[in-house]
């Protein structure tokens, strides 16, 4: 939007508030700049820098993440459905990779200060082989581009998506399929 | 593009050949009038009216699919990089359903004439959980939306998803990982 | 939007409510599952399945709508002012066409099961020239596509469109014209 | 597109060449600087300013015309299926309108200096009703807006729409639509 | 927007107010048909046809311009954040130009009549070497272009961009700098 | 573009070549590792990780860039015509600011792990204030956002900007403007 209109006072664009005194506040965050804690059950944890944090980006079209990882730390496949992602390794070696839609793996390890590309929607994961912490800003080209972890998403939904979904899915039984539900909690 | 241009003979435009004497052909597609053979894997199959076979909509961002299920036939859990899919019932009944990025399931049983919504780059499915075979037309907000299904990217991609990426995804152990990825063929 | 912010509860987007809790019935529409009534003057009637109908659909670019002809019945010259439009044949056969911006006509009848693209913005329409009716299923890379018909808007609109403009664009009479406006309704 | 970019030496963007070397000749066009010959069967000219006649307005998505209208001259319904224009009056009066979806005449007189949107998509038209000759700048959000002169589309195309989607679409006998069809030539 | 739409009575898009019962007063307006006072400090002014003016330009996607300038008059090197310019000179001659990202000047002369292109968010300017006034009507393919003037922009704004940062971007030492600042105003 | 059809192999998309047969290597880069060599004119040197460097890039609308500071270095006042820009601090400190089109300046001083938006368009700068280097990471919403540095565009581009146009921008004199000319060289 043009900051500087008189007309933006009380507007909402794109569901976000468009303010009209706009300050340096608005264009500034500092969430990135300590590691996440890893203790999670990947080993990893994601902190956004979105349009829900920086009120200046609403129309804008572009956003950041930070994503740490423990030792043997792994960002799970997941998706975006708005954006295509880049990485930018900031500290550690990490294998990344994703999948076309002719089902080919992309894939290659990258290491501090080298970037790799997750074109938009496709599934692709990061994983810290490494036996020190890694950590990445991820650059998107959407001001909220969304996030679906494949495995929370088939096994840890609410409700539950159905086990005959999942056992034809995975090619494996529905004890197997309640085992890895079992496995999950909502949080991922 | 202008189909009335003279500049046109020889371009591409998105890849595609822009042609310059275009005919009723062009816009024209029979490939979705019978039902395709469901004897699958996964008892569904797809069949695709995109730019890949209708020339004519090169750079106007719709396509159409057909998708057929035996009886019990699954189409599983994927998604569409580069479009929302809206899916009308020609045939029977299904359950369909997607899940949000926050780990929502909306799901819902469909039958003949009803209609539902896959928004852009979310993980859906449907089920033909009928004695009888079933059948719907999909549109697609892209002239190539492309599909990703899970199953097939995750464990028949060539090279293969490294196993500890799969294991510590789904909670499972390697055996299972092997086993599930044993199953499977590229082809999917 | 994102269907799972947290930031949406009561915002508008596009000028339609962005709702926080969708359920599946958000994304559901049952209302093309029946023909319409084709007892118009035209013999044709659209039923729209789109955002006003659909909540939603809100931001995600796509809608369709269903189409009845009685024998004989016309879908008159129309335009799309905001999508492309594919055509499905439900039921029956279609002579179809639409001209392009060089005022080439390309036409071609089509049957049950087949598909066919109208461009953008271009003049088209849709003629059941067999004894049956006839159905189709149509795709919109819009959410709100919007309709205007040709010989509506010339000769039925409120205020009236200036005689001097119609008789001189299609070349005959004032007589002609008054004769031509007499014979609609508005609502057509 | 980047014209600082040494990649582009000869590719075509959107099927025109994207120059490498652009001269002030690539983004300069002197052909609306005179009135067009207004002897035409409407008593007006429509002279295009677009990506064909300037090169380097390729994916810059705007242009220009200049429409010129003898006394009593019409710019007949017609429609730009890819843009909004808005016209700005250089000489002369008009009485301009379009009509919205709901079939509702927008229309007003403009003079010398006044300007006037036509909404993307919607039929509308310009006419000099005054004693002096007319001219207006026409200015649209797309490159090459393409024009559907709706007379000439409807009543001479190439090959015909059929009388029957004439007559039907009209309200008129086939009679009429022949006697309309006869008095035009292609070239409107 | 979809002018006829019931939905959008009270629905703000883009900021702006959607009006439900659009009359031609919204597609209309009177402003740029007289000169502006062209007794500005650089001897131009600006009047601008967009969204602000013109409520029925929402969701468009184009607006209007006109400047006029004095014998003399400059419209000192600026930029539009979100649109390609066209101009049509109405009035007397103008040297015109814009810096490619690669540093190149393309510029040129141009007179009544003639058009030039300034591609989006490349600095350009206009400048009236002739003895009489000129005037131009500029077209944007955005509904708020928004315009930053590079001078006032870096010596006027406020708070005032550091010295430091001047003196090393122009090289010139901080007296030239603040003697630069002294001379502006805000109100460029 | 569908990284797995089969049509692509020798197309060009947005000039760019789109390869059929992709490999890690068109996803990577390892360019943006290690810093630029920081003795430059301003004591900054940016380095590009773009289309032009990443063909996997190609129509994905985002890129990165790795901006090196020497201590007292400035990236001087630029603007981006193609993209917003958010900077992540890799090291150091920096004084940051954009300027509105209300020429309104948004300035603060971020430090290591920080990160601040420069809107689409825009004119900003970074300066390095502390006494030890600074570095940052860039993102933008474009694979080739393209750069005009404001100080090279107008006092260095070939050929050069007229002298009138700059005394009168920055109310300097001939003598000034000149001296502030000979001091610049064309590669910035």
């Amino acid at each position: 939007m043009d900051w500087a209109s008189k007309n933006t006072t009380t507007a909402k664009v794109n569901g976000f508030t468009c303010k009209s005194n706009v300050t340096a506040e608005d264009f500034f965050f500092a969430g990135l700049a300590n590691p996440g804690a890893t203790n999670t059950t990947a080993g990893s944890i994601v902190t956004g820098a979105n349009v829900e944090k920086i009120p200046g980006l609403n129309t804008l079209g572009v956003s950041l993440s930070r994503i740490d990882y423990a030792a043997g730390g792994l960002n799970p496949p997941h998706t975006h459905p708005r954006a295509t992602e880049i990485v930018f390794v900031l500290e550690g070696e990490l294998d990344v990779g994703f999948v076309t839609t002719a089902n080919v793996l992309i894939s290659r390890s990258i290491k501090k200060g080298e970037i790799f590309v997750f074109p938009k929607g496709l599934v692709h994961f990061q994983k810290n082989n490494g036996k020190s912490p890694a950590a990445v800003i991820s650059a998107f080209n959407s001001q909220l581009p969304g996030t679906q972890s494949i495995g929370a998403a088939l096994f840890a939904a609410t409700p539950a998506v159905p086990d005959d979904v999942l056992t034809k899915s995975f090619r494996v039984g529905t004890k197997e399929v309640e085992k890895m539900k079992s496995k999950r909690f909502v949080k991922d």
